[in-house]
């Protein structure tokens, strides 16, 4: 029976795995979660509002709009001549109504389809979408959006967010380890350490998404180790993405592991005009992707003062195009005794959610 | 596309779902999530050590035992001749390597497959098991436990636990309900009203399992609606089991829904010996369990003093035998229009968990 699981899992029917992907974007509750992230869909607004002169006449595409809330409030709080929200999931049928309900079928036109099969009667000036997942690339939408700027978006147009950064800070995670591993040592006053290996496999092997990393449990200042410019970033990058770093220890302590969250920036529409950032960071307002982390297999000590140096790798997976494996190798003091690390996959059948 | 999602749903492959359900006791999640409920785990310990003179030279049988912790009480606290220890998912393997780690392997035998392919050397004194699921009797474990108890139990010999109770509670459920119905009416100055019936579909026709209960949430005291005294319970009972209930409201305001919890008793092996009782209700200490929630299709408005009078019915699903449907009907103050009814399913692939 376990040889059936493994073969139904290896069985390459669809790498995108689009059918779990845009059925799960069908159902509400993944909505639900992202219009409930105000920090999230406050910023998609405060954009759209601060840029509501220049957006005057101009044709915008809202690529994965979901509900259509970002072509809701570029047609209420601006007045371009066209939004294009385009959606692939079931949605879209809902999209429509909402569309009508809030009265602005005359400025938003919904299409549903796949970014690629994507047909418009013109070019449009701004691109606008919201394509992060956890730890910045996962799921891989970003290629989507891509595909559609490299099509659809008229030269000097506009893409938001026009950057991204995946941001990585060494951190203490006494309470995830001490529940997933040190439980294990005597509990009820018996010796369960037999299961430790089992734990170590299953609770440390994969990112921890829907982490919550307080500021006290970082150990160093954190460090931006891949930078994306949303205008120039090529889909064959995607493949492998490196980046470096190079904490100094702000406080002594057990190293447990990485934790990983990611910040975009929205360029303005007008020459000098202000910026405009979401933090998904510890010292933001909590959001739904809240932050990832990465378990070290074995905890270290470290002191104020050292310095914990080493690469971080973003290897997107070869065959489930929506996964990556994060590898991440680093020493401390230059010491090769101190070297060491740790690879991390997404794992594929990720996107069934829990009832509750 | 989603005929084929559908068409997957629908084929009974296994109507136990058998690989879901002992593969997802084969990986330590749940058995953390299990051990890591200091109330459950600690009445087991408490039953053993209560009784631990009685135990003595007893023949004890733990059905489905997963990680060995209830066997390893017996062998730690009392003198049984012998414990099997029985497990049919694949973590058998580790509850042996756990039971010589703790110096157990003369009392406890560890047996790994199913109950109902069980061949012992003897009858047993002593049936224990933690068979209980959410809404009590959800995945029906206890089919499993009833099978063994007539072919393995001695004439005479205790169950434990010997008696469990289902309990139902008329409540309000605010929060829930703003967070996943009245989010829709003005979110971000926006009318998603058409959401609704989406909403209701997907959020409130299925129990709410891990629903936490605040006492000041009831309206009325809590009702026992359904009885099983494990000793004379008949696996032919568990198709249908009807209760009926008449609360009295203590307070005046919304009902949302009814909230449904268990209490199992523990009987002592001494005539006139104290029992043993794990209650997972709202005025307990909390238990992985929680509690279920059923919404209303539509809340009601009650006053002090209201009768709400009734019937609650799970009946067993016919194809997939681990699952159940909830049916529940009421009236208030003897109205008939206030008469009203709703039906939850439990879903049945519901034993994929997320990843963390
Ligand atoms: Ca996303
Ligand atoms: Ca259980």
């Amino acid at each position: 029976r376990q040889d059936t699981a493994e073969e139904e899992d290896t069985s390459i029917e669809d790498p995108w795995q689009d059918e779990e992907y845009f059925g799960s974007y069908g159902t509400l509750k993944l909505h639900l979660e992202m219009l409930s992230d105000r920090s999230r869909t406050e910023t998609y607004r405060q954009v759209v509002l601060r840029n509501s002169a220049s957006l005057k006449n101009k044709a915008v595409m809202d690529l994965g709009c979901g509900t259509g809330i970002i072509s809701l409030f570029c047609a209420q709080l601006a007045q371009p001549s066209v939004v294009y929200a385009v959606e692939a999931s079931s949605m879209a049928e809902y999209t429509k109504q909402l569309v009508k309900q809030n009265g602005c079928e005359e400025v938003v036109t919904v299409l549903q389809g796949r970014a690629e099969e994507l047909e418009l009667p013109e070019q449009v000036d701004v691109l606008v979408s919201e394509w992060m997942g956890n730890c910045l690339l996962f799921e891989f939408m970003v290629e989507s959006v891509l595909l559609a700027r490299d099509r659809w978006l008229r030269d000097g147009g506009v893409m938001w967010p026009s950057a991204a950064a995946l941001t990585l800070v060494p951190c203490r995670a006494d309470r995830y380890y001490a529940e997933k591993m040190s439980f294990w040592e005597r509990p009820y006053g018996l010796d369960f350490t037999p299961l430790q290996p089992l734990a170590q496999q299953e609770f440390f092997t994969k990112p921890k998404f829907s982490h919550h990393l307080e500021p006290e449990d970082c150990l160093a200042v954190s460090c931006d180790v891949i930078c994306l410019d949303m205008h120039t970033l090529q889909v064959s990058d995607l493949e492998e993405m490196k980046g470096e770093f190079h904490f100094c220890m702000e406080k002594s302590g057990i190293f447990h592991g990485f934790t990983a969250w990611f910040t975009v920036q929205f360029e303005s529409l007008e020459m000098g005009g202000a910026t405009v950032k979401l933090n998904t960071g510890p010292d933001s307002e909590p959001t739904h992707w809240k932050q990832t982390l990465f378990m070290l297999d074995r905890p270290v000590s470290v002191n104020v003062g050292d310095i914990l140096s080493g690469t971080v790798t973003l290897h997107r997976n070869p065959v489930w195009r929506r996964h990556m494996t994060v590898a991440l190798h680093w020493n401390i003091n230059n010491s090769k005794s101190d070297a060491d690390s740790c690879q991390k996959e997404t794992w594929h059948p990720i996107w069934r959610r829990p009832e509750t």
